[in-house]
């Protein structure tokens, strides 16, 4: 134990001091943490979705401000004029997501989808309308359905002050990756902390076996929420410190310990209706339920899911459509793909995530050193295979 | 006012002493009155979809029993292996409907549709799986979901003695009709009171224009419910007697004033998925608030509605299937059809049924000379145009 | 025709030249159009549930500007304190409303409802939040969940502009109205358009019989809806002039024949949870279907209903909490009174609607000649019985 | 490795040669097994919630036949009368589940709550509307609602035969246990497979702390579903044989694929609302998805939870019911009460159930041997404390 502890106070104090932090914190896969049995894409990122795209725009200022957004787009076209089949579920809905009804009516979301800070989703849905409206042929639009989600990242910034502006919106909306995805601490995942730990943005990818469709699901995540840190199946939080005693022996002020929330987003190349989505979100579920939550009281736990199969993208204007899906039995291993790769996504939010010291305490990094440790014992630490290499 | 009371009296007495009543009663249309401004099919049916046949098996015996079932059969080939796209709405959900999780999860149906009495929703259900499971090519079936809907016949039949036989199912799922169907105390309408007179089974279709399709739309209804009866948006309610008293005018043993309930089925050839399917349903709601209907508290208004397009009928070993799926504003005739349909079905439903002198009283055949007399008046009624002439 | 075609050129040229128009319409009811059979309250309106209290900000810019904003406050309390059991229900889901999932999730509703135009939501729910947020008490507050419906003012206003302000939230919030309500062109109804025809604000509410409860019901709409106008049954678009036609006999530019949309919020003081509130909450969808929608394809129906029963006002650090709760049959008769009063909110908020020549076009008020010569023909119109007289 | 395999065999064959199987098998948390970190009830099963008494009608004819009915029974009293509030979640709905709609309309239940197999649904649900109509004071009830739920037995039971008799639904219904619950290959259990061992009954209850309500849940569940067989977060299935391989190691027929499905019942003493009901039942997927389930395509996966709390039974005839609701963050400790005791429920019925010969091949009981080697090198295994020693 006492050998750990030295480690991580010196992690910890090296990641404190580095403020918002250079140094690069490894995703899990790449230190040994497998989740489940199917394997990711290239990426093993919500990119591995051909033709979805990520951008973040992160807002620090001193330690008063750590909040962002981030923007999952589709596909590069007109999302308004090739629209994607897709389903929101609610896990528990103590949340602000905008542009739900309209989703689950139509089964398709015509724009990008952001996420945020509580505070600050409608001001970042209005930014967003400003920027869809004066995009070349929208000039005749009237009506737009922004969806919006939000995690609350008051405890690390200042969320009574809604400091998004319209610009940061449209450099999320705009500077957007392919590849690799930043996560932790950035964009929207800038101000957020899970399981008392800092948490963030986190992305997984799974891509099934040919004979099962060789389908690729990829997905994103926005942490914010509590429970017992599970990893793996490992209890991890039984070998943690408790995250507030943590901060205090590193002389911080402790972290919250809010309910806070989740947002999932799905993406897939399957073929799939507004229906399957809608199971295939309900599976993200799975993958939280894995990573220690019970979806609290206090908890907006939202999935987001959609389809970017180019046979199955909406134009308004076809009043009879052609659609193939992925129907019965063939949908199963989607489902378990959506589970692991929820629950990875989870797992490298934290991973990746550095010490923030924020308006109202700090939230530590979470300790690897004890996670792999507890790992180790379990035997669930697999030889490490750095990715991609 | 006298005029008509004396008619009433005698078509009552009429009707009373025939029994099961042999005379024929008019449909709405064919007597002027007119709902919407749509035109019905060549059947003014809800086989006027291609394909979709009737069957009704009906259990008379004194005035103890006035029970049936009534099956309605979206194709004639194996339902099992050829599912139909399907969903179903609940208005108001104090009923026992059988089959629903499964219909709302793969949003399809697997079996024919069957109505019945409340306490008889197990019986039937059971005896359609006998049934489904001797036939053809059902030998391996281990798992088969029967959607069996049901309204309370419970004042004109002994409804807690469960009268109904493997017999009279498997003849409600035989004998089918393709054109005519048989409307009123037939059925499982035979023992079902609305409005406070003798409702049952009812049925309407509307054709769209080519421009919108060309699409049937049909409906057949079950009706048991109450409120206050309104025909083509005239109040006839005001006009009519009292059925409690009118029923003691006639020395009959007036009828119960229970909550009672709607079944109603929609099918239509447009190729539709169960998302819109789903929408589709929600609008025989709308033509049922028309009819003077707030969907009391005991009551239990169901829609079930599918599609038979061959194009989209489901084979449950394919994985990726193609389909269709009307979008978009190319719903709202649809819309509309439906509305229509299922407001002139349960017009239908009560211009059709006799009186039936049941277990604990009587429901009288609901008198029309007073009702026509009121749309008159109202400027409601066209000119009788007499259907398929 | 040719008489009351004569005398509504007048009324609406005399309208068309008094642009916001200061001559004072009727109220249905006090021109004897009664719908239903239940009584109204004192005002006929939405504040007839004790503590309602209604604020309006209308935003009129030459032709160009036509909007606003309309403030449906449960009490005067602080509402994020003692919140009201709610929930909302979708008729048809094409819309924009913000803060349904945390409604539908807790039963609960912390904010002033507020709706205005379609492209202005997250504008107004920003400002409402900010506005909240700076309220005596609300200090700490990091959460909260604003309710902001909408429909789509964008053919009379430039709703592309978004030009509503914090200032103009602010006043409807606080300048409120307790007794009578302002109607029709007014609020966030100064844009709208229903069945052709100049829509917006209505109003109107039933008393229960004591022996059922006594309780009253109360429903403010703000009406963008299209459909075939019917009012108390009376297919009254039969006997009124083409409204683009029409339009064009007035030398104005005809409307737009959009979708549009309908928010329906429903009050009552009959103590009742959220699973009940969502019943009643349907029942508005009846009094909707009545007067002639079908909720089309492109249109935005929802309703919000709440209780202000002071029994059940919900204080969030209160674990268990007493409440009382109408159930079984007893919600019959408050499931009726819901229906009339959205029917005649409905025919309310076109009565009372001025013409409006607005950015793209003009919407004439609803010409009450022909509307009340059709009543009168059909038996529909009761003597006037001018409202508190 | 080899001596476990030794071990197993011996435990097998003994198994297998004990037909219905006389040898105890331990629960799992006798053996060390503990599920998550709160305290269960002094039976740790369903009938720690005050009132709550267990049935099971076991049919087991050689091999052909391995099936029956299991009874929850909310509390002694006429349920008729005073009824529980309830609500019904589905996970996937690919099942049968009757009486759904009206448990979620009326937010309560009004029967005992019956499990079978699959194709024994309407039958059973037929039966037991005829016992409850024979029973006094249910002389005049001519509507009721039984809730009845499924798994399929098919593989170990002849299931097209439906052999369940209305002697075995009474008798499930009447021999209640209000202690210590049979469980495994027992009742509804009899014939069910998960993760393709012999699974079948399982139950297990939480006691929260004084500090959070004191409150107990109780969970009981009929497993027969798939997926990577995990306990305590350990994934077993890793060190356990293939099911299929070891069935012809034991040279008996191997066990079926398919998908199987789940019941889950929540019992709590706690004043829940339907509302809260929903949300707790929400919770039982948790700890199903901890199982290593995600719920495949084919599964029947559903919840119902009822809350037995004295203030809160319902008089159908009362208008308006007081009522005590837990709310808020107080809900919190519940929801990890159910997680817990759903898992803990689900790993109980495999520990219990023997293996059973059945119609169509073998399901072996789980060997207990390998699971507990995996659990005690992944450290997730404490020491063994015998239950209410």
């Amino acid at each position: 134990m006492r050998c750990w502890f030295t480690l991580l106070l010196f992690f910890a104090v090296a990641s404190a001091s580095s403020g918002t932090a250079a140094e690069q914190r490894p995703r899990a896969r790449d230190v040994g943490v497998v989740i489940g049995t199917m394997s990711p894409g290239p990426h093993n990122a919500i990119t591995d979705v051909d033709g979805v795209g990520i951008g973040h725009a992160t807002l620090v200022e001193g330690t008063r401000l750590h909040t962002g957004v981030t923007a999952i787009v589709p596909h590069a076209g007109n999302m308004f004029r090739q629209r994607v089949p897709a389903a929101i579920v609610v896990g528990n809905g103590f949340g602000k997501l905008a542009g739900i009804t309209q989703v689950q009516e139509l089964g398709e979301i015509e724009t990008p989808i952001l996420l945020t800070g509580t505070l600050s989703t409608w001001k970042v849905a209005d930014a967003a309308v400003d920027w869809l409206l004066r995009q070349p042929g929208m000039e005749n639009v009237r009506s737009i359905n922004p969806v919006v989600g939000e995690t609350n990242d008051g405890y690390l910034s200042d969320i009574r002050a809604r400091p998004l502006t319209p610009a940061l919106v449209e450099q999320a909306l705009t500077r957007l990756s392919y590849g690799d995805v930043q996560e932790g601490d950035v964009g929207a995942g800038a101000g957020t902390v899970a399981f008392g730990w800092k948490g963030g943005i986190g992305t997984s990818s799974r891509h099934l076996a040919e004979s099962d469709g060789g389908y690729t699901v990829g997905v994103l995540v926005q942490s914010n929420f509590g429970g017992q840190l599970t990893i793996a199946g490992v209890p991890v939080w039984k070998s943690l410190p408790d995250p507030a005693e943590y901060a205090r022996s590193l002389k911080v002020p402790p972290p919250s310990t809010g309910d806070g929330s989740i947002m999932m987003v799905v993406a897939t190349d399957a073929p799939l209706d507004a229906a399957n989505l809608q199971r295939l979100a309900r599976r993200a579920l799975v993958g939280l339920a894995r990573t220690g939550s019970v979806m609290s009281n206090g908890s907006g736990d939202y999935v987001i899911a959609f389809s970017t199969a180019k046979e199955n993208l909406r134009d308004p204007d076809v009043s009879v459509q052609p659609a193939r899906s992925v129907a019965g039995e063939a949908m199963t291993p989607l489902f378990e793909a959506t589970a692991e790769a929820t629950e990875e996504a989870i797992v490298n939010s934290l991973f990746r995530a550095h010490t923030v010291h924020g308006n109202r305490g700090t939230a530590a990094a979470l300790p690897l050193k004890p996670v792999l440790d507890a790992l180790r014992r379990a035997g669930a630490l697999s030889p490490a295979k750095p990715h991609g290499k």
